[in-house]
C-alpha cells in the first residue's frame, strides 16, 4: 500500500497540504463514535468557539464543513449572493482564476480585475470601481488573502479602507486559505464577511475540512440570498446550533478530534508566535532564491508571501524539472508552476507546522536540484544566507528555556 | 481530550458511523502527501477501478467526492437533473425525507409517494405514475434502498421491472449510504444510473468520502443537466480523469489509504460473504427482538433490513430512555427513533465490519437496558434465541481452516 | 502482514496479553525521542510517583524495567537473595510452577510447597515452616498472588500475619502479574518486600516492561544480594535516579507515554473502581459457569479469582478443542489448559480495560461453542445469569451522570 | 501528555534511538494479539528467517529477545561463558567500557586491552595475546564494532584473520548495536559466534528488543556455559523453537509487527543499498565538520564510523552547550560527549532509516548552533561541502524512476 517509497522522511514543500504534527495524527488515530452522544456536540462547542480565535472575530459564526477549499468557497457565494449579483473579483494567479471560474459557473456577474501574475489585486481598479458604483450594484468584494500560485499577499485592509472611504456596503468575501493561522489575518478589524480555509492547510491537519466564518452582515444576507444550495446551506447548521446538537449531517469524528490538537498545539505557541514564525521562514526562503541569484515571482516586497514562495528559474531550465527531480532522488515535494507560469516558477510552500531547520533542509536540497537540472548555484549560498538570518532570529523554545 | 470517557471498548451499534477495523486505522494513520506527486494517482486508479466493484457495475464511472451523504445526494441530482424537472420519489421514513426537502430545495418537481413508516416505498404508486406518463416528464425516479429510520429495504429489482415493463426512460437515481457493502446491489442488472453511498457506512471508514457511481446514461444527463453546481460537477473530475492526475481539488489522502484497505478488507473476505455476514446478522437480532416479546417496526419480512433493525418500545417506555441508558450505564450506542417514531423505536445497527459476538455484547446489553427501563425481558432469552441460529450458521473463517 | 484475518473485532479474552485501550494506542503512536533530553526524565518522574500508587505503596522504589514478567521474576529474586539461600515458594499452578523453575536454576534452595492444582498456597505448611525456623534460615517467601493458571488467589494478608506471628524477618516477594491494578493489592499494609507485575496484564499496555516495586528493607537487601546481575542490577537504576537522569539503558519511549495514559485512565476511573469491576465481571463469569452446568476449577470460593476463571470441561471433551473452535469460528480467544490440566480446563480472562458488555460478548460465544464442541448447554443460560447480577449492579458511568 | 514541546518536527541525530519511518509506526500502531494463537508463530518464524539476512548468515539462530542492548549483551556472554572464564575485551570509549563493566561483574577475567579514546581496538595486542595463549586460556575475544561514543568502526575481518592465523579457538563475541544494518557485517564470513543488536538503532524501530544471533559453534558452547541465567537462556528458546511455539514468554505483539514492516523496507531497499546510504552520510558528515574547520574525534580514516560522527569542539568551547542550544532552539538532538569526553565532543548520529535532505538540515542547524556558543564558521560551508559531495553521488530513487 506505499507506492514508490523512498528512505527517509519524505519532505513535503508543496503549499498545501502540509505536514500534520504527530500529536495531531495521534489524536486522530480513532474510531468512529456516534456523533449524536453527548460527547461529540460538547467537543464540537469548544471548536465553534476557539476557532474564531484563528480569524480575529468574536462576532463570526464559524461552519465546520466536511468539504475542500473548493466547497468552502462554494459556501462563501451561495449564502451570501444570487445569481445575476455583480460582484468583483481579482484574478492574479491559478487560485483566484479557479474561484472567478466557479463565480461565474453559479451564475454571478462578475467584474474581473486582472494584474500580471506576480503582482498583487489592482486595488486602483477597486477605488475607481466603488467611486463609479454609487448604486451599490457591487454586491460583494472577492478577493484571495495570499495567491498560492504566485506568493502574493493582498492588502486586505487597504480593501477595507476604500470600502469605508466610498461608504460602500458591498460584502467583503475572502479566500484566506494560504493564510488563515499563518499570516497576519484580522477579520473583524478589516470587515471580512466570510472569510474561509481549508483543514490542510496553515492548520496542518489532512483535508476534509472547509472552514467558513460568516460576519452578523453575511448571515443577514444568507436570509435574502437566492442562490440554491443545500449541502452547503448555512441556514442547515444555525437551526442544529440552536438545538445544541451541531450538525446536520455527519461529521468526521478524527477531523474534529484533530481540530482540537491542531487549535491546542496553535494556542500553545501561541497565534502570534505562529505568524512570526511564518515571518522567519518567508524571510529565510527569499534570502536563500536571493542569494542564489534567481528571481521571486513576487514582483514588490509589499506582496511578499511568508507562506510559498514562487522561484523564477532561468529561461533556458524548465521548473518543471526541478519539481520531478526533487521527487525522484532527494524525496522532496515542490510545488509545480501552474497555467500561465507553468515551467517557469516552482514553488517552495513553509506554512503550517514546520521549523527551520526543516526548511533549511529543504534549501540544500533545492540547491542540489538546482546544480542538477544545470544552474550554477553556488552550494551552501543560500542555505547560507538563511542561516544568517535566521540564527539571529529564531527565539528560544519557550517550553524548553 | 477524550470527553466523557468509560471503562472498556465503546458498543457502536448506530447505523452508522460504524467500527472502523483496525487495518483501516492504521492504513489511515499518516502524513499528508502531495497528491500532485506521481504516487496519488497510481493510488486513485487501483481505487477507482476496485470501488464499481462493490456497485457490481462495469459500466458505471465512480466519483470519490469529498463530502458526506448529503453532499453524495446533491452530486447525483445536479449532475443529472435541470430545476423544474419532475421526479418521482418516496418517503418512508427519516433518511427518505431528507432526501425530499434536498430535492424540493433544488427546485425539482417532485411527485412524494408516501408511506407509513415501516413500510417499504409504494410501488403499486410508482407503477401507476409510469403507466400514465406516456409523453415521460417523469426524468427521475428517486429511491432510497435502505431507510435507517424504520430498517426498511426496498426491492429495487422491481423497480427496475416497473420502468422496463413501461419503457419509461426515467433516469433511476438510488440512495444506498446503508446498504452498499452489507446488502445485495446490483446497479448493472437493476439498471441503476446513480447508486450513492458514504464512507462511514458499510464500508467502516471515517465520513469525509461521498462515493457516487454513474451509468452511461446518467454520464450522457450531465452533459445536459442545468442545475447550477462546481463542487458536485462530475465534469470537473471527468476532465482529471482523462488527464490522468484524478483530483480536481485536495482529496484527502487518508481516507484514500483508508478506502484502499477497506476494499481489500473486503476483497479477502468475499463481497458475497459480508453480504451473507449482514443477514447472519440481521436474522440473528430480529430473532432477538422477536424473544423479547417486541415488535419489529419493518411491516413486512419482505422489507426487513440486514443493516438495522427498528424496534418498537411498549407505549409505556420512551425509547430516548433506552438509548441513554445504553450510554450512561453500558458505553453502548444505539440509535434514536427519529421523527414521527421518536420515543417509540430505538434502532441498532448491524453494519459494517462487524461479527456474532460483538453483536450477541449488544443484545446482552440491550436486555438489561430494557429491564433496567422497566420492561420485563427475560435475560438470556434473545441472546439464547440468536446463538440458537448463529451456532449453526456461522461459517469457519476461512483463513483459519 | 495480517494473518488470519477474520471479520469484526478481535475477542480477547486470555488472562494476559489483554486489550489496550485506544487512549493508549494513541499514546503511544509516536516517533523515537533522545532519551537523555529533559523532557523524558522529567516523564519519567511523574511515572515513578504515579505507579506506586497502584502498588498501594508510600515507602517503595518502583522500577520500570525493559522486560518481561519472566524478567521482573529474575529482578525480584537476583537482586535481594544470594545463591543458596533457602527461600519457600508455593507450586499451585503452572506460573508459580515455572517461578520455581526460575529460583532452582538461579541456585536457590527452595521449600517447594505444593498443593493440588485449584487450590490455594497451602499455609499451613507455610506456618509449620516458620514455626520451626527460629534460626531464620528461611531468606524469603515467594508467592504468585493470582495463578493465571487455574484462576487462584492467595491470601496475602494471611501470609503477612503469619509472618508477623512468628516475628520471621524472612522477605515477602510477591509476583502481581495477573492481580495488580485489578485485584485489592496493598503492598504496604501486607508488607510485601517486592511486588511486581507486567504492562501486558491488568495495566492493559503491549508486552515489554517489567515493573517491580522494592521495600526499603528489599533494597536494604539488595546491597548485600551475591546473585550475580547486570542487566537486572536494581543499583544501576538507582545510581541515575539520584543523577535524575533515570536510566542507566534505553528505555522504550512508546511505553513511557503509553505507561503514562494507562495510569491516566485507571485514576480517572479510580483504582478502588477498577478493582471493583473486576469485581463484577469475576463474579459475572462464574454465575455464568455455574448456570452451564460446569465447575470451576478453584475449588473454594475463598480463593476465587476476579481476574481470570479457568473452567473444567466434561471428561468426554478436549478443553483444547473450546479454544481452537473459538478462534477458528468466532474470532475469539480463550485461554488454554497447562501442563497438569491441559485439555482438562480452558480460561475465560477478565482483566485490564474491559467493560460488561464485552464479557458478555465473549460469554455468549462460549455457549455457542460448547454446543459445537458436543456439551448440550441451553443457550442464553449462563449469559442470563451473568445479566440477571451486572444489572442490578452496574454503576452509571461517573463522567457521562 | 506532550512535554516540552516545539514547533515542526523534532530533528533526532543522536546516534540511537534513531527516527521510526512511518510503515513502521503504523504497523505497530495495534491491540494486543493472543500470542499462543495461531497467527503470531506463523509471523515468528518468517521473522527468524528474514533477520539473520541483516546478520549475513546462513548458519546462524537468532533471538529476538525483549529487552535492550545490555541484555543482548548479557545474553551474548552469559549462554557462553561460565564465570572466571579469561576474555579479551577492547576498552575503547563509553559503550566498550559498559560492557566491560558487565563482563567485571558477570565475573570473567577480562583481558582489558586500552585505546586512546577516538583510536580503534589495538589488534596488535590481540594478535600478542593470541600468539602466547598456546594452551588456548582465552575463552572469547569481546569486540564493539562500532563505538558510538567515539564514532569509532574497528575491523573486524582483521579481528577474524588474527584468529585464523593463530588457529585460535577462542569465541568472537561482537556487539553489532550502532553497526548492524548500517554498516558492512558478514557473520558467517567473519567467523563471529555471537553478534547482537538492538532494535532503536538501524533497524529504526522502537527501543525493546535485543537481537542476538548465535553461530553453531556458540549454541555448542551454550551446553556448558556455566554462567547462571533464566531469563536469557537461549536453551528456553530453543525449546519452544522445536515446538513450533517459539516464546517462553509474552513477546511484544506490536515489536513483532514493527520488525516486519522494518525488515521489509530494508529488503525493499536493498541491504546493500541500506550500507551505501549511510557511507553517503557519513561521509557528507565528514566533509562538512572538515569544512567547518573541526576535528574528526576519529584519528584514522580507517576507523571512522558511518552511522555517528563526534565532533571535537575547540578548548574555549563547552560541547554540553551545543546540545543544549539544539534542543533548546533548534528543536534538535545532538549526542552529548561522554566519560573521558564529555564537553569536548558532540555528536551528530546518521543511522537509521534517513536520507541526505534530512541531514543537511541537522548541518545546517548545527553551524547556526556553533554561532550561537561563539564558534565563528562560515556559514552554509559545511552544508555546502556536504551538498557537493552528495549532488554527485545520491543514487534516483529506484521505484520512482
Amino acid at each position: 500500500m506505499d507506492y514508490v517509497n523512498g528512505p527517509g522522511r519524505n519532505h513535503l514543500f508543496v503549499p498545501g497540504p502540509v505536514n500534520i504534527p504527530d500529536q495531531v495524527i495521534r489524536a486522530m488515530n480513532r474510531n468512529n463514535e456516534d456523533y449524536r452522544s453527548p460527547a461529540v456536540p460538547a467537543l464540537t462547542k469548544t471548536l465553534l468557539e476557539d476557532v474564531k480565535k484563528i480569524f480575529k472575530t468574536t462576532t463570526g459564526t464559524p461552519f465546520l464543513i466536511p468539504t475542500t477549499g473548493t466547497g468552502a468557497w462554494e459556501s462563501a457565494l451561495t449564502n451570501t449572493l444570487s445569481p445575476g449579483d455583480r460582484i468583483v473579483s481579482f484574478l492574479i494567479g491559478q487560485f483566484s482564476l479557479l474561484w472567478i471560474d466557479q463565480q461565474q459557473r453559479l451564475k454571478f456577474n462578475v467584474d474581473v480585475v486582472e494584474s500580471e501574475w506576480g503582482q498583487g489585486a489592482n486595488l486602483d481598479v477597486l477605488a475607481s470601481k466603488l467611486a463609479e458604483d454609487r448604486s451599490h450594484t457591487i454586491k460583494a468584494i472577492c478577493i484571495v488573502h495570499n495567491e498560492t500560485a504566485t506568493g502574493v499577499t493582498n492588502n486586505l485592509a487597504t480593501v477595507r479602507k476604500l470600502l469605508d472611504e466610498y461608504r460602500h456596503p458591498a460584502l467583503l468575501l475572502v479566500d484566506g486559505v494560504s493564510s488563515i493561522c499563518a499570516l497576519d489575518f484580522r477579520m473583524d478589524e478589516w470587515g471580512i464577511d466570510v472569510a474561509l480555509t481549508g483543514s490542510q492547510k496553515a492548520l496542518s491537519l489532512p483535508t476534509g475540512m472547509g472552514i467558513v466564518c460568516a460576519s452578523p452582515k453575511a448571515l443577514e444576507a444568507a436570509k435574502t440570498a437566492k442562490s440554491l444550495r443545500v449541502f452547503f446551506d448555512w441556514n442547515d447548521y444555525l437551526k442544529f446550533y440552536k438545538l445544541g446538537t451541531y450538525w446536520p449531517y455527519t461529521p468526521s469524528i478524527q477531523l474534529l478530534y484533530g481540530l482540537r490538537a491542531a487549535l491546542d498545539l496553535i494556542f500553545e505557541e501561541g497565534l502570534d508566535n505562529v505568524i512570526e514564525r511564518h515571518s522567519r521562514l518567508g524571510k529565510a526562503t527569499r534570502l536563500a532564491v536571493e542569494a542564489w541569484g534567481l528571481k521571486n515571482c513576487t514582483q514588490k516586497e509589499e506582496w511578499y508571501s511568508n507562506t510559498v514562495t514562487a522561484v523564477v528559474v532561468p529561461p533556458y531550465i524548465d521548473s518543471t524539472e526541478i519539481v520531478r527531480t526533487a521527487w525522484k532522488k532527494y524525496n522532496m515535494n515542490l510545488g509545480l508552476g501552474l497555467n500561465k507560469v507553468a515551467g517557469k516558477v516552482f514553488r517552495i510552500g513553509h506554512l503550517g507546522n514546520l521549523n527551520e531547520c526543516q526548511l533549511l533542509g529543504c534549501l540544500a536540497g533545492v540547491e542540489m536540484i538546482l546544480r542538477d537540472v544545470g544552474y550554477p548555484v553556488k552550494l551552501g549560498s543560500g542555505v547560507g544566507a538563511a542561516c544568517a538570518y535566521l540564527q539571529n532570529n529564531v527565539p528560544l523554545i519557550p517550553s524548553r528555556i
